[in-house]
């Protein structure tokens, strides 16, 4: 039994669904941000990052998103969520979960939380941060309309892990002011996803624990 | 035979490392940045995201640095740069690589690259992000010391691909005003890594090409 913590409207509801796909058994922990649940000295313990996801496995506990994606899809290889033995696609797959934790993610994060890299005094720096998140996530998602999502899912024909964390980051999109309108392809993707009963299921889970 | 595309001081020497420790047939081509070469239109057609490292395959172009490191130890697996076949160690490696590409690089990126979020003109939101960068990487490498790395090299008594990364990392600390003696085990993981052939090799191939 896994047991994976998240909160609503992060990006842990990528390797939450690739739980639900990959049919693995596992406990879902909301942590509440509002009351800064994730700085607890219980959760810290835990994840030393005070961030979510973590999955808690029989080895240890596991951080970071796109290691959680691609460790559902090895431990739950009848799922097909990842080509794990083509060392080409698998690198195709990597290649775009490191593109949305260290490009896209980053650019978003700079709307909410910019006192990361500046002194959260400087009202100043912060709305300049702030100012630029519409620019640089529509720049972000243009490179994956122009080439990166091949279509219909992000690796072509086969269904996976890619699409779940591009569904997860895409749903930010009109909360950092960019229209996705401008990038049909990956609108598309979106609806199709919205549409599926894993994600139904998923994001009414994370809602009813809210 | 792989074409390897990096240029110096950056992260592609990560991969760089790989292609070596691997016995990988490779060729590498240095990409002026001083000349911005990787804004090239020829460059571009290679990697629209107009970055380092790229990798040209047999199956395609491949970029990110986490990417490069896992297909590499994939396609070159008698090198045993990867725990290949453990879900949960391989989780590990791919966890520690994430952090370090989406928190520790953005984390330094502001020092050089904040004009990537903000507005390029505004001097007082630049610097303002120059200033929290010695912060920013000393509390990223005390995460790292206090128990990311696991020793002697990050994931244990194995060495592979994320001592290559952790050491590409590591090479900026001074740069960023970090003190490398605030972290001895980083420090010590840094100087084994700098007397090893195979780094003295790859490093001398990039400042010849220099």
């Amino acid at each position: 039994m896994l047991t994976f913590y998240y909160a609503s409207g992060t990006c842990a509801l990528a390797p939450h669904l690739a739980l639900e796909y990959a049919g693995a058994p596992y406990q879902a922990v909301r942590i509440d941000f509002a009351s800064k649940q994730q700085r607890s000295a219980d959760y810290l313990r835990l994840n030393p990052k005070g961030r979510v996801p973590a999955l808690v496995t029989e080895g240890g506990v596991l951080t970071e998103t796109p290691a959680l994606l691609q460790y559902i899809a090895q431990s739950f290889p009848q799922a097909g969520l990842a080509p794990l033995d083509d060392a080409f696609l698998l690198g195709r797959a990597n290649e775009f979960n490191s593109y949305l934790c260290s490009t896209v993610h980053v650019s978003h994060a700079h709307r909410m939380r910019g006192y990361r890299w500046v002194d959260p005094e400087d009202t100043h720096a912060i709305e300049a941060m702030k100012k630029k998140v519409p620019q640089t996530v529509a720049e972000n998602f243009q490179l994956i309309e122009d080439g990166m999502l091949q279509g219909p899912w992000v690796l072509g024909e086969r269904f996976g892990i890619c699409d779940m964390y591009l569904f997860t980051l895409a749903q930010w999109m009109e909360a950092d002011s960019v229209d996705p309108a401008r990038f049909p392809r990956v609108a598309a993707h979106r609806e199709r996803m919205r549409a599926d009963p894993v994600v139904i299921k998923v994001l009414a889970a994370q809602s009813a624990a809210a």
